[in-house]
């Protein structure tokens, strides 16, 4: 049986992974690129070449987008208009809910089935079982592409509203810069005294990962609203601890910038009479 | 063969983690804290409670100090003066790579061996195999003291310059609050879209436990000063797709500002000229 034809509208480095995991996966692949350069490569390893995001299109009912972000797509894809009818677009630039439910709200009346994701692994890492992808639209839609979905990482559905993937990879990105940015200091922070970061990237990387565990637990604590029962690292001492991270970092000539911010949140929570509480009671100063 | 007796100054929540596992060890164990209740429970599972700190410490050649901050390790060691000649003083609060250099001076001056140390752990970890600890200072004395050490977790020694530890101390921890920073956006912003954060934890857990292995690559980079070879998630890209962050946050009424840093960053760095590196090259905007 003949698997289907996949078109790919954007190949940057993430839009040449997926098309790769397409052509690897056996389905007739057309790409499109506004540089038309990067579809060399592509078109050696038996990718169809299109010379126009319209003709790119035409060439299958499944449309898979990736490009910088919303603002291209929407370039790219409002002059294609009735062209995309009973086609289903599957949108894995980086966006917000927003975005997504705008976009998904324009295809609806182009007669397109849309579906939007986000894609949780950097290129390397496309078609290995370490990528996870997140969509969320119509079910119907997303359950008939599944199986070629599934060429890019494991799929995971997250429901109808198409805000949903989004929200979702917002959400995890931002706990990632969040952790980069503490991993960037740290290192600032080691070099300055004279110690490379590889000598400190094994504890480093262990740390993090043990202290990743604490995630569910937070997540108890923030939907049940209970910052108090069990603590045992209050946000009283942690917030005394905080004057020596941003104190360290000004002795050892660093900015402090990219840490600063949460010391700040504790010692208005601590103020506010929190001190015997949790961290995750931050979180109602980021909503208030 | 009886066991080396050990004093320990303070009882908090971390204070009264590491006395019980001296206590478990087997060692005969006094204790000291400024608020005597805090003793109470300890000296029913066969603690020495001793009235004054100077009681304390003159029962036991090794004496660890666990107090809220340097200030109060200060306030408590600075009256006792020559009665630390002879002993080991193991300083397991937190503080910054100047404020242990200077104790160390003064423990020297008073004819006192002096290691600080940095818990990797929170109170429940201490004793199990998940608790890891870093000491720096005098090699001969932590050698003679290792064993006893090795009851709160695992020991890393990381040299003479008793500035060692707390820096890596400094560094995992800043690390981990960046972390942190991240889960609580990650948190408020779903919880903004009427999503609970139970149901986003289990791939923010992985997200992140993935994302750390980037540590050592990182570290690669930093040391080597190349940002720019093999890069696969250009900071253009990122960038770009940063206001999706900070724009997600206001579109749904959160503060963006435990985020906002390092997108402001790589803004900076961009316009520098360096949209094609890796987000690595953000450690040169600290240390300028
Ligand atoms: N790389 C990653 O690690 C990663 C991970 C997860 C998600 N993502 C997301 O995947 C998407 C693509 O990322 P990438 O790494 O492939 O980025 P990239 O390498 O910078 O590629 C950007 C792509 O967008 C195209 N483009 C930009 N503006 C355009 C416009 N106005 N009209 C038409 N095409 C335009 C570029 O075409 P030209 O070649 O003509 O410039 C190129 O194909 C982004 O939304 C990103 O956030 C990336
Ligand atoms: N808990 C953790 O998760 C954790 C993890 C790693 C490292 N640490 C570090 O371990 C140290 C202790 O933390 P903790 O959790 O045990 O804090 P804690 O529960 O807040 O206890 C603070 C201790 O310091 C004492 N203290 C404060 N000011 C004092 C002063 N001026 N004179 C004498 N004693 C004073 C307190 O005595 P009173 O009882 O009289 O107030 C109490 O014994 C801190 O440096 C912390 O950063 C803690």
């Amino acid at each position: 049986m003949s698997k289907t034809p996949v078109t790919v509208l954007g190949l940057g480095d993430m839009g040449t992974a997926l098309a790769r995991a397409l052509l690897e996966g056996g389905h007739p692949t057309t790409v499109w690129n506004r540089t038309a350069a990067k579809a060399e490569a592509l078109a050696t390893e038996g990718a169809l070449t299109a010379a126009t995001a319209g003709e790119a299109v035409a060439a299958s009912r499944l449309v898979v987008v990736c490009l910088l972000d919303y603002d291209s797509v929407r370039q790219v894809l409002s002059p294609l208009g009735e062209a995309l009818a009973g086609r289903t677009v599957v949108n894995l630039t980086n966006g917000t809910p927003r975005q997504a439910r705008d976009l998904a709200a324009w295809a609806a009346g182009h007669g397109a089935e849309y579906i939007d994701g986000g894609i949780m692994a950097v290129p390397p890492m496309i078609g290995t079982p370490a990528a996870f992808l997140l969509y969320s639209g119509s079910p119907a839609a997303f359950a008939a592409h599944r199986s070629v979905l599934d060429l890019f990482g494991e799929s995971h559905h997250l429901g109808e509203d198409h805000g949903r993937a989004p929200l979702y990879d917002l959400a995890l990105l931002s706990a990632m810069y969040g952790m980069f940015s503490g991993v960037l200091h740290a290192y600032a922070l080691v070099r300055s005294d004279g110690v490379a970061a590889g000598d400190v990237a094994p504890l480093l990387g262990r740390w993090l990962t043990a202290m990743s565990g604490a995630v569910d637990g937070y997540a108890q604590r923030i939907d049940s609203g209970d910052h108090a029962t069990g603590v045992v690292s209050t946000i009283a001492m942690q917030s005394a601890a905080f004057g020596n991270f941003t104190g360290s970092a000004r002795d050892q000539g660093i900015s402090p910038e990219l840490i600063a911010p949460i010391g700040a949140l504790m010692a208005r929570r601590v103020a506010a009479g929190h001190g015997h509480e949790d961290l995750t009671g931050l979180v109602e100063l980021l909503t208030a």
